[in-house]
């Protein structure tokens, strides 16, 4: 085929040489992906971050077009050529079965992306696997399969999957251009002259270490600035009272939601198809909770429209040792009208920036190996000081989340929330010393 | 108050040290500019333009904010520093009143949102209004004058709409980034070094005059290349198409839209409030659209259908001579099947990129000036040979859209669409001789 | 061999993966361009601007290559890919023979950077020819051949000689990078994806037009705003009178010259070799300047302080209509005490930013053509109004250069300063009316 | 007076809106900076870093100058606007002793760059003490002592050397500018909005700590990828023993230096004045190295020609263990007709990069402080596990330099060279185990 071009902020050009891949944006199912956010709580903070799982997607695959490209070129003798359609496609649809809302909404309503992913690859009524299957009858499994991590072939999962991966090194470029914080940047030109497949998957030149440590780094920084940032997880504590309490009221009142919100509903009878989860979006989630702010169940209400009109709950941060006097400021909250368990929550994050092989963990990380001058492989940390710092530690918070009001003393409450405020001063849950 | 800033990626840091500023933020008038996309046919053939209109008023308030304190600093003698606050909120709040899709929704329901910027500005109803209001009794309606170019003082009027101003500023840069296309690129810093109240205006000094003239061709570029892109006003060109049907079906399915485009019946009765009016956004759209995807009404499903899954219509160029043969293409679409009507459409985009004063103008522009070094004013044509190529003359065309199946041989209609397809060859409509 | 890179601020790494080109880069003629700045005199107005010929050298090679490839994957029909390595090498060499301050330096003793590119590179003392001539004994000559437009492929010519070239759209880049200022960038990206070689030459395909139009106009811009810069001029003016004194004071004072500006003796006394020219570099001949600070003659020395320590002249423009009337702004001048053989000068740039080929005119240019959608070719300023605006007009000016005491009121020399004055208001020299 | 500007790469503008600060850039002494490269041996290795010490001059006072703005306008109570003047002329003028390649050079000749900054300041011959003094008699001796970090208000000391300082900041975003290391990028903007003066010095709010922390990593890999670079250290290594042998030489061979390096004896003789230190630059410094090419002493012609024609040294890392092992290495070099005093040399290269207060040691650090939100100090490296990595502990390597003939087997010395090789295998010293 012709060469086709998307213009693209971060790689400059997405190109697309192959009818497969081009086949694939034009379902039905990938271009769902241009109504879904890639950070979509992270929008009501950062205000430019409105990008989209589409253009995500298009920038993993086209990482792993590059790197595909200089496999065939420079490593024919380890790296089957086969494979590189199969890696791309994978690429391309490894977050085919994002919805709206995705962390927030599999915790309410059971749900997997992952699942879905699967599903809507292999599943003979999509478009997706109707292409796919072109290629040949096995061809959905196949890339289901790399999607799953239980294809043989580790070179191929883990430039979808792993500790520097083309899902992770394209998110990172995109969400730092779209954000604006600096800080995920990397050099990516220079990890893919290093980037190398070997017998058992994936390593990187010495020469190029750097480029990888700063990677580990950035990572780091975007989780911490980015990604764990208090305002954005008040969002996502409001979306989960939201649809904790649309849950608990469609018991009783299953005609409103019927009405306000005809696509949830499978959801909320928790009997819900393929084609149901397609059939929601951000725009169509949104569209519900704007119709929710004139429910006349009043949690609902003003939940809704503190979500939409994006005033959220203030936080602070507590440890191990106060989590146990938390009740002290739900009974606070409780006090002054709000009923805790819709107007308070609890919202942890932490992340683990880099990790060594550990064969006893549940899910054993990959560990990032580097080509030394000699060819033996080396892993990462024992070469990096800075990555060793980072090995093994997980970094974040946990945060009690509450209404501002809380923080205001003109009305009633004031010396209960006086109160409030004395254990919350610095941002922190201070518990009284007795 | 504390200096806010917000991370932007265009300016690096919006800068709010006004509470009245801060305030107007947090109203939900302004808040639901996060759910109005900027460029929302544009995002369908640039992907990453997602971007919505409560970055582009903040973006607009930062320039707006710049700029008056340089005239406070620089200018005191001849700029009124009371009219700072007027010129950023006028900035921040110039375009309230855009609603989704607008430019077609406006066509359709003759809805005016400059109308609606003047409501919301100056309803008592909303938060925008008593945030304004704090300022002084008539500072919502001064605002709403600015707006709408009715202030008597030239010096903001002009910053807010002219052939220079805060608006065109930020939104070249801003879909410039978002959209990749570097073209819309000038020299923002120089202009803001070079820009300067007169007695009747706004006028640029000569050292800059460059950097003014990249900014006028930089906009031109942006409408050729960005905006006037034929598959954007396909995308348009469908919206058109799906209202109208919606429209004419409504007088006889009005329950059907009850159920599921609520929102949107005030305008189908051609009966709204300011409320109807906030109450639509573009998820709330699209929503309405993939409900209407299943409708029983072919023509509205596969319209709709066509609109979600981005399967847009193709289009060809004509001139004066050929419109009236038009009717060949029309009569060989509907040959095959299709109703003209609703599957074949005429869109014309033209640009005048800049203009000097004509008096004798329905709407004259306000020429751009360059102080001279002896302090005389120049009209910036007079002074830039390139500016004087674009100067009076509109750029543009005017394509006819069809759907694509019109260049499928592979059905009954083969011969027709053969006929078609050697009118419209090079994407040029060139009629038979005779 | 092993692909090296070097990292590079405009194309982030110029990649060599061909040895000749890699021995070339190693040679000691073109390590010496290392010693050679790109701009020299606009240096001294934009500071950022240090950059040197070397690193232009190996941009236009990068670029070269780039289009090659592109060339060899897509056009293997009509491109011979024995020309890549051809194109490259020439695109590296073609200004091997560039100078110290090279514009003035050859205008004042009358020597050719091109002639001397054709001897660095053909005669066989130089280590450029032995590894050249290591491909085959003709190559040497080949590569010269390119660089004097009399290589038979005109498409090999045009791409290192022609309106849009590698040359120009590395320096373009690479200028704007190093000055700051924005003007010249353009989408090289988008140029690289629509050139294509012709049975004649070199052409852009029509989808591509907006970013060839938008080059042309970059490259108007930066001669408007930085190459033409009057302060740069201004040194290029010094340059000239400094040299110019040398010449005539090497009459009568030959020893000082030996003793100070050795490797100069054999131009001062016309009669010099290859190896003369290639001892000469931007740090010797400001060493040379520096030394003559301290000369016995007043004027050199006066004149090489002001090179040295920047203080340059001060200009005005003038026209056709005054250009007869300067005799008077030179008797002021040396009324005041300056002699106005060195102390003043005339510095006239104009540049023809485009033209059509004109096969009248002594060196007619290859126009740029355009490959439309039915295959024919269309010349560009048929396309973009803008650029025919810019076609076959040169623009630019000329201004009278002299020293700023002319403007300092201080001393006893006041009233003809005043007259001098009066006729220099406005940056522009208006004589008397009679 | 009327604001100028400089375009810069780095910072866009240099403003400047203070005479003082005019009349010091336009001084002799500062004007040499533009022949003072600021990293001239990374040039060798990074094409692109040829930018001078002016820039970076410049680009420190403008941090200066917006660090004191903000200071004056939001800090008043515990700033002195009296500081900021004195702040901006030392930032701008931090570095005006600095030679041609410093650190070499001070090596050899026992100079320092640090006391000849003083001289520059404080000495009334020079047009900077001009300049100065116009502010008050006592104000060069006040800008000198800032530099020397005598001056009592540490406030401004810090600001001008610290480790956040002018300095540091400007010079990691213009070498990662030029060089294109993107590692040395961080958020300056960010920065300069959680600078604030303390009673004792500068700090920085807790909300811009990994602003501070990511400004430390970047500094960290700048070190490790850019300054350490083997190749630009192997350039030291080269100017190192050239000057040595000129040093030797000297002795028997006066004649020949006062010709072809007249500015060189007074250093050479151990008798040298500021003007002497001022009339070399790195044009002056190549220009002899150039006339040394054809000396007939064989050592200097040919460390000379290598340096010029960038024919650097090779070199293998060794470590505490290997080092009493050397003498292996340098015999076989010996043995191989190189003399080991001038063709072998050991370079050794660590930085600290960041430590907190440790009164003990001889030149104590000023550590970092984080100003919490209860208004406490805490020292960085206390909140950022990352930054706590890096503290107290230096990063580097010792390399051990030879001719890269010695890695070439085509001679007579094949045997001993073979030997060579193989205690030099992957770039590490590995002596025979016995």
């Amino acid at each position: 085929m012709n060469e086709k071009v998307f213009r693209d902020p971060v790689h400059n050009y997405i190109h697309v040489n192959n009818q497969l891949i081009y086949d694939l944006i034009n379902t039905k199912e990938f271009q769902r992906l241009r109504r879904i956010k890639q950070v979509p709580t992270t929008a009501f903070t950062f205000h430019g971050a409105e990008h989209n799982r589409f253009s995500h997607c298009l920038g993993v695959y086209d990482i792993a077009r590059r790197v595909t490209e200089i496999f065939e070129q420079k490593y024919s003798d380890i790296w089957n050529s086969d494979e590189s359609l199969l890696t791309m496609a994978a690429a391309l649809l490894h977050d085919i079965g994002h919805g709206a809302y995705s962390h927030t909404f599999e915790r309410l309503f059971a749900t997997d992306h992952e699942a879905f992913s699967r599903e809507i690859i292999t599943n003979p009524e999509t478009e997706i696997y109707r292409v796919l299957s072109q290629v040949s009858p096995d061809f959905p499994e196949k890339v289901a399969s790399v999607i799953s991590h239980t294809y043989p072939n580790q070179q191929v999962v883990q430039l979808i999957s792993s500790q520097v991966d083309c899902d992770r090194m394209d998110y990172l470029l995109r969400d730092s251009y779209y954000t604006a914080a600096s800080y995920g940047q990397f050099d990516l030109t220079r990890i893919l002259r290093v980037i190398r497949p070997t017998e058992t998957g994936i390593a990187f030149e010495r020469n190029g270490m750097h480029a990888v440590e700063d990677y580990i780094v950035s990572r780091f920084q975007m989780y911490m600035q980015v990604y764990f940032h208090p305002a954005s997880r008040s969002v996502e504590v409001l979306l989960e009272k939201i649809l904790k309490r649309a849950k608990w009221l469609f018991q009783q009142e299953g005609y409103f939601f019927e009405k306000t919100a005809p696509n949830l509903i499978p959801f909320l009878q928790d009997h819900f198809t393929l084609n149901d989860y397609l059939a929601l979006d951000d725009g169509v989630m949104n569209t519900y909770f704007q119709s929710w702010m004139t429910a006349e169940d009043k949690i609902l209400a003003d939940l809704s429209s503190r979500f939409i009109n994006r005033n959220i709950f203030k936080s602070v941060t507590f440890n191990e040792q106060s989590q146990s006097q938390l009740y002290r400021l739900r009974d606070l909250v409780q006090s002054v009208g709000f009923d805790p368990e819709y107007y308070t929550g609890i919202q942890a994050s932490f992340d683990l920036p880099y990790d060594i092989y550990r064969p006893e963990k549940e899910n054993p990380r990959t560990q990032i190996e580097i080509i030394q001058k000699n060819q033996t492989l080396a892993e990462l940390s024992t070469l990096s000081p800075i990555v060793k710092t980072l090995t093994g530690t997980s970094y974040g918070d946990q945060r009690f989340y509450f209404p501002k009001e809380m923080l205001q003393l003109n009305d009633l409450f004031a010396a209960n929330k006086e109160i409030f405020i004395s254990y919350t001063a610095n941002d922190h849950f201070t518990p009284p010393k007795k």
